[in-house]
This record gives C-alpha cells, sequence and structure tokens, in this order.
C-alpha cells in the first residue's frame, strides 16, 4: 500500500513542509530551518489548517533547539523558547491551535525550571522532545479517529460488501499532520478493503474539495470522483450513498457543529436521502463552554473569493455577495454521530470526561 | 425604470445580438447581417439559449428576405426560404427549437403557395411577417409567465410586503427572445414594488448564476445577492427566503422537471424550509408524449469544465469527474406549481388543452 501523503516531513531535526500555495499544478517541499521560515510558511498559507499550523511552529522551534550550544541556565533556556513562541503565535493570531501549543509548552519549561535535579542540557532536550511529540500526537489521533469511524460505519452498513463515501472541504493530510479527520475515516476504510468510490465536493469558492482533497486522493490512489456541491443530492440519489462524513472547526456541548459553509446543506440532503452523516474531530474540538451552535458568530470572507479566479474576474462586476466561511449543522441531523479519538458519541451523548 | 437588458436587438431588417462569450467582462453588440453570420453565431455560442437561438435563426432570415428582391415565383422563394433554414438548424443540431421554427415556416411557405390568390411580394412579405413575429411572441409568452408567477407568488404571502427569492442557473434575457422565464417572475416582482432580493447561485460548473444572472441582476438594478451552490440552504435558513424559482429544460407530463443540474437539490432544501419552490417555463416546455421523469436521459457534460477555468487547471490532475448537466426534480417537490403563459398549475393538473 502506497503511504500516505505526509505534507510536514520531519527527521533528526531536519524539517519540509508541502507547499500548498502551488497545488495541484506543482507538489513542491520547502525545506524549515528556523522560526522565522515557519512564520513566514504559516504567514503566506504555504501551509493552512490549525492542526498543521501548530504543529509546523512546534517543529520549527525543535530544529532551533536541536542546533542550539546548550543555555548558560535554564531561566535564559525558557526565556528564549517563550519568546520564539509568542513570535510564532502572531502568525496567523486566530489560529488557536499554536496558541494553545504555546501555552502547553511555557507550562512544561516552568515545571522544567522548578526542577533543580535537572541540568540545562536534560530540559533543552525534553522541550525538544515534547515539540517534536506533537507530529506523532496527531497522527495517532488521526489514526484513531480513522480506525473508530470506519469501525462504526461499517457496522452500521453490515449488510454492504464496499461503501460509497461523500465528504467537503479538506480534512486530510494536508490540514492535519497526517492521515486526516474525515479524510482519515475514508483512508481507513480503504484501508480494510470497504471503499468502493468516495464522492468529493469542489467546496466553493476556496475549492479545497477539488485542488486539496481530490489531490491527496489521487496521490494515495483512493478510488474518487469529484462533484459540484450543486450535485451532492444527485449523487447521493443516483449512487446510494451509504454515507457523509465531514470535519468540524468547532463542535458545542449539545454537539452543533461548526464547519465549513456547505456542511449544513449536505446534512439536510443526507437526511432527505437517509444518508448516515457524520462528523469526524479531535475531542479537543468539543467546546463545552459553548451550549450550542447559537453562540457560534459566522466569519464573513472577501467577496473576491467567489468574484474571481486567481486574478481573472469570473462573476459580474458589480453584483453583491454573500460569502460566510462556514455554518452551523444542528446535532439532530447528525445521525450517525460524532467521531474523536475517543469514540464515535451520539452528539447529546457528549461529556468532558469520557 | 431602465428597460430590460436586450440581448437579441431587432429593428426595421437591422439585427444585432450581445456577444455572450465576451460576458462578464465587456458588453458588445455584433451586426447579424446574413444567415450565415447567425449560423456562425450560434455554433461559437456567442447567443445560447435554446429559444434565443431560434429567434437569432428566424430573424437572420427575416434581414436576408427584407434585402431581397422578389423571386421570379413563389416556388422559387420557399425553395430558397426551406434551404436558408435547413442551414440554419445545422448550426446547433440538439436545439430544438430551431427545428421546430423551421418546421412551422415550411408549413406556412406551403399555404402561402397553394393560395393562387397571393403575389410573390406579399408572400415574401408574409414570411418575413412570421418570422419577425416569433422576437415579438417569445417576449410576450414570457412576460405573461412573469405576471402569472409573480401574481400567484405575491398571493400566497399575502401577508410580506417585501420578497425574498432563490433561483438558479440563467433564464433572463440572455437564454430568450427578452425578460426570461424564471427570472421574467422576479422582474414582473420587482417592477411592481414586491421584491426585497434575489439571491442567485453561481450554477457551478459553467457560472451561468455568476456570469449571466448576475450580468442581467446589476444591469438591471434589481437588488441581488449572489450565493455558492453550498451556500443555498445557509441562506434560506439566514434569509427566509419565501420562494424558489427556477426554470425548465424540459417538463414531462406528470409534472416531473428535468432541469439545471443543482436544481433537484434546490427543491428538496425548499421542501425541508418551507420554502414555495416554483418552475417556470413556456407550455411548449410541457411534453405529454413523456409520462415522467425517468424516460428523461441525463447528458454528461466534459470534465474540463470542472477542472479549469479558462486554460487554467483548478482542480488535481488525474481526479475523476461526475458532471452531469441536468438533473429530475420529481413532481412532488414542486410545491408552488409550474408557471406557464397559460397559468400556474399543480403538476398533477397539467393536460395538453389548457
Amino acid at each position: 500500500m502506497m503511504a500516505t501523503l505526509q505534507a510536514i516531513k520531519y527527521n533528526d531535526g531536519q524539517l519540509e513542509i508541502l507547499d500548498q500555495l502551488l497545488l495541484p499544478e506543482s507538489c513542491t517541499f520547502i525545506p524549515i530551518c528556523k522560526v522565522e521560515d515557519a512564520w513566514a510558511a504559516i504567514r503566506e498559507m504555504k501551509v493552512r489548517g490549525a492542526p498543521a499550523i501548530a504543529i509546523v511552529g512546534c517543529l520549527s522551534l525543535a530544529v532551533e533547539l536541536r542546533k542550539l550550544a546548550v543555555p548558560e541556565s535554564k531561566e535564559e533556556l525558557c526565556r528564549m523558547v517563550k519568546e520564539k513562541l509568542d513570535y510564532l503565535v502572531t502568525s496567523r493570531p486566530t489560529a488557536v491551535n499554536m496558541q494553545l501549543a504555546a501555552e502547553s509548552c511555557v507550562q512544561l519549561c516552568a515545571r522544567l525550571s522548578d526542577n533543580t535535579l535537572l541540568s540545562v542540557a536534560e530540559a533543552k532536550g525534553d522541550i525538544v522532545k515534547h515539540l517534536e511529540a506533537t507530529l506523532a500526537n496527531d497522527v495517532a489521533d488521526n489514526r484513531a479517529i480513522g480506525e473508530h469511524g470506519a469501525c462504526d460505519i461499517t457496522k452500521k452498513n453490515a449488510t454492504k460488501d464496499k461503501l460509497r463515501i461523500m465528504t467537503h472541504c479538506n480534512t486530510g493530510s494536508l490540514a492535519t499532520a497526517g492521515y486526516g479527520t474525515a479524510l482519515g475515516v475514508i483512508r481507513s476504510l480503504h484501508a480494510a478493503s470497504k471503499l468502493d468510490q468516495v464522492y468529493c465536493t469542489e467546496t466553493r469558492p476556496y475549492n479545497q474539495g477539488s485542488r486539496l482533497t481530490a489531490f491527496e486522493l489521487v496521490y494515495e490512489k483512493i478510488p474518487a470522483t469529484l462533484v459540484c456541491d450543486s450535485m451532492a443530492a444527485a449523487a447521493m440519489r443516483e449512487f446510494k450513498m451509504d454515507a457523509v462524513v465531514v470535519g468540524a472547526d468547532r463542535v458545542a456541548a449539545n454537539g452543533d457543529t461548526a464547519n465549513k459553509i456547505g456542511t449544513y446543506q449536505l446534512a439536510v440532503l443526507a437526511k432527505s436521502h437517509d444518508v448516515l452523516f457524520y462528523v469526524a474531530a479531535p475531542f479537543s474540538s468539543i467546546d463545552f463552554q459553548i451550549p450550542n451552535g447559537h453562540s457560534i458568530p459566522i466569519e464573513e470572507r472577501p467577496h473576491s473569493e467567489m468574484t474571481h479566479t486567481g486574478s481573472t474576474r469570473t462573476a459580474a462586476a458589480g453584483i453583491n455577495c454573500w460569502n460566510p466561511g462556514f455554518d452551523v449543522t444542528p446535532a439532530e441531523l447528525i445521525t450517525g454521530g460524532i467521531i474523536t479519538e475517543k469514540g464515535v458519541f451520539k452528539p447529546d451523548q457528549l461529556a468532558p470526561h469520557q
């Protein structure tokens, strides 16, 4: 079996990332040698997807620390680490994952400083290990999501030999450390020889489906068909879809889920066509502070995403646009369940400590 | 009030058409001086939409006949007319409207030949009048569709001052002789000061909504908002849509309707959101030979429409595509009715002679 597409390659202090700006035209990896390189790559959107951003940030710091001579004191080490983390957070201030990763690393620094038995070199080694673990942890979580999801979908379609799955946007190796969330479920089904075909939507207006998901599926030779967003219902009727699996930007405590615009529509169509609808996301995406989807604000994005392709105008000049970045799917439409690394939950059975 | 956008301008033997290939970048009219000009414009898709194609063909022949010296005999006149009509039909052999228009004109020629009281000059004048009438007849039918539709929608939303309507694809002045079918209904609502806002979908993959419908709406200053096809459900929920109005390629005897891909999906979403769903089309679009939608074949279109914008690749290389040109909406989802120039019908109340 072909290896999963790796958009973030890390090996013994060497970091390379796939330049997503060049996709689908060209598949080019660029080296990241210091935190400044990571900052620029994140800012320029060469890497995107909240988990991926945090991991590239952390790994770029690990690269620097590995090359660094051991500082004179743990205080100096920790001050330097904190400075570089603060700087990395400024690359995409709205992506909360880098912020969370930075906080976690700063807490580790505090613990290491307090531990008088530890040398400066040992503390430096522990920080590097912590930063490097973000990659493996995210991949491990995604693989667990993939396994739980594939298992649940297979169980609920026990009479069928091979399954047809629809997905939306990009939730694969290009948005995570590797493997993916919703796309991870599809990878696991394919690995288990249970996948007949995956139908991926274009995901207008930014085309994450046709550019990125289609790229991953072709790369890994997973049987796939691209459809326009307008064809979802016709495809469900024509091809007898077995499940729709999508990712999540944020899940509220009651299971209402904010995700890429178009997700709500797929959930309504799945319900009308008697197709199971699943959300796949790390457990950390469930925000128990938010009671339901009404509290999630909808970001509106630039109209140029809809009116232009590159620098070419494709919509009539002067037309007003509505371009919400995501929408909220009510919990009752998530008929399959919410797939996390801890298992698959009914939306009304979510609890902080599972 | 600003005049309706005219894509076909005809006046006393002078014919000009809007070159739709240059939209939305440029609004350029080109003269059509003979049937060869019309043939080329149709073949190159400078004019599109089945009714518009037939009208441009007929008018180009009228232009030629007006300039022509009176032939020696009616036989010679009719032979020449038939030759030119046969030639025009070859421009887009699949568009049935030009074929029907040609048949109707050939039948007229036969009647004129049989009428021994008529001179050659009088016969020539009658043929010109017949050809010229296609433009006015189509506009008159569309205006009647507009009035019937606006009236029905207003009546069913009697408690509301202004209405929010969603439409799909292009059914306006650019696809018909002028005014339009579904867009004609929207024009009539606007003229009656009953329109709050029209929401038009992009209509992937050929973007008839963002390129053509948006162009018409901006041109006529009708309050309009462009949405991606993936945003239809979110827009229905967010803006409390009052009706969806679409056109039709063909309506079966039981009311099942074939129309641009994405129509079926909008009908399902309208039903789930309690929004009235209307089809607007000339009565001649109802094919009583076809019992239901199952008999309508679905044409699949080139994948390049989905993978490229102009010559730029926008989807990953090697991805398989599904690109059906249209879909069939079951009659039971057409909750508002089928709007024709003869009135608004419930899908199960269609009969050949209304």
